[in-house]
């Protein structure tokens, strides 16, 4: 759950590395936009980036049906659980903090009695949750297709 | 690994679902489009939809990156080994047989001393990759915000 290294180690890193790069150029006049879109890069192909333990919470068995449900707006917990057919009330607590402590989604809670709790996406969780719904659209869409091939893989078997 | 009901009872059964629905409404003369569309479509929310299986397949943790991998061409086994950090030769092995079972990955053996044998993205596959770079490309270009995110979360703790 935990990341690897901070945000001010990713930064300095991206930032020696940037300056590297480009003094090796010989243009020490970097913009404002090459760096800032270094500093922002990660890798998901490098095993330690931080940005693979990031892919695995939204691409999770349930992350990534919670993070479609939450499309419709504003949950709450039984809602949440009614609507991803099969999670357990642990998987789902889990999922759901899992997604919050990475800025996708928001927790509210009313100071009533009983406490009302509701979740939402933040906007990186609306962005984010597009990507994830494209891929299921596209798996859904495409169903029949798949089914067949793994028929015809398992025929010749 | 193995889809929960075969081709004809999706197909039997969306036929019978489209067809009480539109009789509901009094609409008896389906068009062959909304038939065709009814039989291709998954849900990924119900509990034993097909496409769950399939959807986990290429969100797991190394399918998610031998399918961004493969997306630059055809490649040997040590190719994907050395690309994709930190994976396994066991769940490398594994991951492609999950991805050629579902119509997603070919492999090509060549008949020679010593064995040849390449892995490429089949038409399909290459529709599926491009959705799931796309999530992985979010990710990396936001790391720095997510990151951000994260931090701020642990210090409200």
């Amino acid at each position: 759950m935990n990341s690897f290294i901070s945000v001010e180690e990713v930064v300095t890193l991206a930032a020696q590395l940037t300056f590297s790069k480009y003094a090796q150029k010989g243009k020490y006049e970097m913009t404002t936009k090459s760096l800032k879109e270094a500093m922002l890069r990660g890798d998901v192909m490098a095993d330690k980036c931080p940005s693979r333990a990031i892919l695995n919470h939204v691409t999770s068995r349930w992350g990534v049906l919670l993070l479609i449900a939450l499309r419709g707006g504003t949950h709450r917990f039984s809602e949440l659980r009614r609507k991803v057919g099969g999670i357990s009330e642990k998987m789902l607590a889990q999922t759901l903090q899992a997604l919050e402590s990475d800025g996708f989604v928001e927790r509210i809670s009313y100071p009533v009695v009983p406490p009302h709790v509701e979740y939402l996406l933040t906007p990186m969780g609306e962005q984010i949750s597009e990507k994830v719904e494209t891929l299921a659209d596209w798996i859904e869409s495409n169903l029949a297709h798949i089914l067949k091939a793994q028929e015809q893989k398992s025929e010749k078997r």
